[in-house]
Parts: C-alpha cells; structure tokens; sequence
C-alpha cells in the first residue's frame, strides 16, 4: 500500500509483513462491509502439530503487531518484548504468539487510510465505524487461517483487554485460557471526556484537513501530539509522575516560557512528538471511538452478568492499584459478574506505582503471577 | 482600549469601569517591569468610615471581576452571585466587597493582549511572565488606593485561593481573615501536566499565530476550546460527570461518529465554545504557567511551615471531598504547616460530588461556615 510518498509520517510507505487478505466482504457489527480487508501480524514461536499452543496477545490503542523484537518502523523494541520469547512469561519455545495489528489501526491491519479497494482511494472518514466486536471478527479470521480451533489463551491490557472479554462473551468455546488486564467492560463519562478532549484536539488542527489531510499532503502532527498528551496523563499515575519529575524545572531560562520550563513538560511534548512518527490521527479517532462505544452489557439489557451465562473459558482478571483510568473497581465488576455465574476465574490486584500503564512496565509479581497461571494449565 | 473591532470575540472591545490606572512603573517578582498598569475591578456595598469591612474576592484562573450580578459580556450571572448580595453571606448590608481582574487578565487589566505604552503595540508574548505574588501586589494598589489598611477578609477559590495564600505570606498585616479554598501551595506534576496539554492545544492552532492572533485578526478558538475542555474535565468529579452524562447517547445517527454522539462530549464542546467567546488565549497561556510556577514554600528551601512564621491572620481552609485535582491531602499540607506555626487556623472538609468547581456552586454547609466564619468576627 505504497499509496503515499513519504513526506510526513513513515508509517505509510511500510509494506507490512505478513498479511492475511480477505477475499470477500466483511461483515461489521453495524450491518456496514468492508471489501477486502487485511489483517498485518506477526507471530512468534511455533504452532505444534495439535495447534493447541496458540496465544493470542491484542494490543491496546496505540500498540501494534510488533510485540516482541525490533519494532521495523520505530527502530524499538516491541510493547511486550519482556514478555515474548525463549523461557520468558510467553515462552515461545513452548507457545505459538499471535499478535495482530487490529481493525481500524495503522500497521497494515485495513484502517481509515487504507485504500477503499472499491472507490481506489483512501477512506478517510468514509470509513466505517468498527467495535471491539469487529476487530475480535477479524481476529477469528487469522485464527482460522491457521486452522487453530482453539486458543491457548488470548491475552491483553487496556483496549486489548476489552477484546479479550469480547472473546470471553462471544468466543468462549475457541479459548481456554483468558486474560483481560487493567481493562474496563465500558468506558464511563470521564473515560469518554478525556477521549473527546484529545479528539478535539486533532480536529482542531487544520492539518487535520476534515480528515482528508494524506489527499492534502498534510499531517496533523499538533494536533495528534496534543491528543497524545492528554492521553499519557491519564495513563501515567500521580505519585510517578511526581517522584518521575515533580516540579523539577530544566535550565530554560525565564523568558522562553511557552517552550516548556518543566521537564513534565518536555516528556509530554517528547511523547506527543515521537508518537506521530508512528501514528495516523483518523486510526486514533476510530480506535478511541471504539472504545468509547464499547459496552459488553449492552446487548443484555445493561446486565453484565447476563454477558458470562455459560462461559466455559477459565478466567485471570488483572488491574493495578495505580491505575485511575480503568480502577480495580472496574475490573471487580468484571470478577463479580463472572462469580455470579460459577465462572473459573482468578483475580489479582497487583501493587504499583505505574498507573495504567504498569500493563506495559515488568512488574515482578505481575510477570510472576501471568507465567503461574499459564503454566499451571496443561495445552 | 478599543483597539481591535468585533471580529471574533467581544471581550476586546469591551470597555471595563471602573479601572485604575497607576501612573508608574510597576515592579514584577522577576525584576521586569509593567508600564503603567490598569487594573479593573468591582465593587459591592459600602467602606464604612473605619474603612474596616472590606473583603478582597480573588477569582479564579477563568473567573474575572464581575462575581455578582450581570456580567456585561457575557450577559450571565456572576460566578458568586448566590454568595454576594443583601443578606446574603457576603452580606453588602455589612461589608465592602472589592473583587478585581488578575493581572495578566483579560477584562480589562493589563495583561498580554493590552497596548504596551511603550511601544502602542500589543504585548503578545512580549508580554512579562508574571506571578501569583505580582497579581497580589497589584491588588495592594488598588486596596491603597481606597485607604483600606487592614481587609477584613480575603477570600478565593482555586488560583484565588493561591492569591489568598500570598496575602498570607507577605501582607498577613494586612488582612485579619483569610479564606483560601480549594487550592494547593504549589502545582504537582499532574497539575502541570494537564496544563501543559492545554498549551499545547492552543499553539498548536495556526490561528494563534505565535501568540500575534490580534493583528493577524484571527483567533485560535478551537485549541483554546480543546484546552478548555482538559481543564474541564479536571474541575468535575468522576461521580458527577457520571450522574450527569453516564454514557447518555444523543439522537444523532452514528454515521455522524464525529459531532459528538454523547452527550457528555456536546457538554464539553459547549463548554469550550462558550468559554472562548469570553476569554483570550494569551492570558490563558500567561495565567496557567503563573499556577504552574506557584510554590509557596519556594522562597523557604520548600520548607512550607516556615512560609507563616509569624502570622498573624485568622485561618478558614475548605476543601471538598470530591476534588481530585487539588486534593483535601493539599489542604492539609497547609493546615499543618500553619499549626507547626501555632497560627489560628480552622480547617473544613466539605462533602460535595461536584469536584474542584464545588466552590463555585451553591453548597449549603459550605455557605453555611463561610457565614459562621465572618459573622464570628467583629470588623
């Protein structure tokens, strides 16, 4: 999909490898199709001969399919890298990863500036809204293509953990092992508002250009950096960031005071900055809408616990005490409602100071407490 | 200061009454100086002769002079309106009431969109970084200029808390109550944080035009409206954005993924609409880093307790339990700092579901010990 000199972004002009394309419509939740889409992954170990040592890892808003190794884009090392490997948590001398750019993304998965095979141009905001629903539909897709009945486990933190419960509610039967982490099964009014701010943000940025900027040769880089910011305070707790920067100020003097005399200040615009290098603002537009709309009781009448009637999956529930935006109180609800139909499940809350993105930071006991449960279940 | 016809936002030619002019130059806490300064402001019933029954109202980051009554641009209600009046607890059957614009405020004292007399140009972002202490100061030449030597009360929430903290700290014989509610001796990181999201929103709108909006004849309304919508989320609680919005969905089809299909994200795109019909994005910018740098104990070797040796004022601090953003752990900080003083201080949590803004709405066991505070003290 080299539809795009690079001129701003080089995410654009990367050919994702490998890709797994559809040969037919794809049905979304809304009743809307998508032609053709693709889905970029990557995996990691082998797949043995019963192919029941799958693992599924579905990354939050702003990962990707680079979970472990070099990231081919960023030049870093992938999300979960600590994770993901030989004798790690995620042994892949024993397991078979799967990790897969998700719908509506930006590494090569179809996304808001894919070209629309029908139309040969870029979507754009023609793009069809997708749930978490739908990118789990499109993660059964590359499941069966690899002929695998059922998952080891599907595991994931934050917008990955929501599509692990999707898989909990719709897809028990293909997984034995699920693990959502630090997640929510809906986002409440302050979890939306934070999105709306950063959504703002990017529209407001006439780069953004209605959404049609990659037509326009522009990028939203302000805009998505801003977005960006406000993200990473809510993902960050506190006390870390106080023990991290507190009011340290950087030897800028006085008078240069809008170009940041805190060093917070400098790691939010250093954040807001590497993440356009990597990043499409439509994808994080859609992908912070899915979130939004995402509400795994809303097709029970609101009853969450009506959502595990019958699960036959065996369940890690995991959250941090750090974490303010989705709070351990978010995942008890989740532990709850399975309780209340005698579903297996495990629940730990984990002692941090990271906040809600500890899912993403190697925490000893957290690492600990993933690799007890895996190993404890034979595949 | 006609300077600038109605383009884009009325608060520009807009002339404030009353005003004072001082005929000097006006030394800053930086070693600057302001030419000439204005500083408008409003009063509310009657200086007795003793000229004892004076309360100085310190507003808020967004607030401004007008705290009662109508606002004459905005055409609303004062943002204490149910507090000042007849027999109510700011009673102006009894007292005084002065309440004036910040520096660096924008209706109508010298902030960065005024004409420096220096050059008959507008500052912009030649304009001085000025501090929480420097807004104090002004206000000591508008209270001289009424012959008041001693206020009976000085009160504000918020960054009119932190006003009301360096009444304590350096004119504390010049005030016999001080009430700061609210508010904090200093930013933490996350404060700094959130503000910095929101300066980043409004540079990067091209209308800001480096901060040279006003000759550009543009206006950066849509970063300053994202900036507004960061900050608004932080005055509210989790609990009262829940209760208010949940996650109501309005009746727009959901093709429309863009225009807010929640309401809470109406309420937050109103929010800042309306906001930057009323306020400049200079002062924005000046006016949140003067938060960001405050530190009380900064003069002390970050010894708080040393702030108030010797104080001789009697002490009202209010927080509410629902506010995250300065935090009742804030509030006792203070407390205790003054305690370690064997100063008069009182101290009240009040229990509210409104957040930070809770010292804007009407509370009634806050209104309650405002009252009971002032009526127990002879002026």
């Amino acid at each position: 999909m080299l539809y795009h000199k690079k001129k701003f972004n080089n995410i654009y002009n990367f050919i994702h490898k490998p890709t797994l394309s559809l040969k037919k419509k794809f049905r979304l939740e809304s009743g809307d199709f998508i032609t053709e889409p693709s889905i970029a992954y990557k995996t990691y170990g082998k797949l043995n001969k019963k192919k029941s040592n799958a693992i599924l890892i579905c990354h939050a808003l702003t990962g990707d399919q680079y979970a472990a190794g070099d990231h081919p884009v960023t030049k870093k090392k992938g999300w979960w890298n600590d994770l993901i490997g030989k004798e790690k948590v995620f042994d892949t001398n024993k397991y078979f990863i799967i990790s897969s750019n998700i719908l509506g993304g930006c590494m090569g998965t179809t996304g808001p500036n894919s070209l629309n095979p029908k139309t040969n141009k870029i979507y754009g905001l023609n793009f069809p809204e997708v749930s978490i629903r739908d990118m789990v539909s499109l993660q059964i897709e590359l499941v069966n293509s690899f002929g695998i009945e059922k998952l080891f486990c599907v595991v994931g933190g934050s917008m990955g953990g929501m599509q692990v419960l999707e898989w909990g509610i719709n897809y028990s039967n293909r997984a034995k092992l699920l693990i959502p982490i630090a997640t929510s099964y809906r986002h409440t009014a302050q979890n939306i508002a934070f999105h709306e701010a950063g959504r703002q943000a990017i529209k407001a940025d006439p780069d953004w250009n209605e959404g049609s900027y990659i037509e326009a040769k522009s990028f939203p880089k302000k805009g998505l950096a801003a977005a960006r910011s406000i993200a990473h305070i809510t993902y960050m707790s506190e006390e870390h960031l106080e023990s991290k920067f507190g009011r340290a100020k950087n030897e800028k003097p006085l008078s240069q005071i809008f170009e940041g005399s805190f060093e917070v200040e400098n790691y939010l615009q250093y954040q807001g900055i590497s993440f356009v290098e990597r990043f499409d603002a439509n994808s994080y537009l859609y992908l912070t809408r899915s979130m939004d709309r995402f509400d795994l009781s809303e097709h029970f009448q609101g009853k969450l616990e009506k959502s595990f009637v019958d699960n036959e999956s065996r369940w890690l529930i995991i959250s941090f005490t750090s974490d303010w935006l989705f709070p351990t109180s978010e995942s008890r609800l989740i532990v709850n409602a399975l309780m209340a139909n005698a579903c297996d499940v495990s629940f730990v809350e984990i002692n941090t100071n990271r906040g809600h993105d500890s899912f993403l930071v190697k925490v000893p006991r957290f690492y600990n407490i993933l690799k007890g449960f895996l190993s404890g279940v034979p595949f």
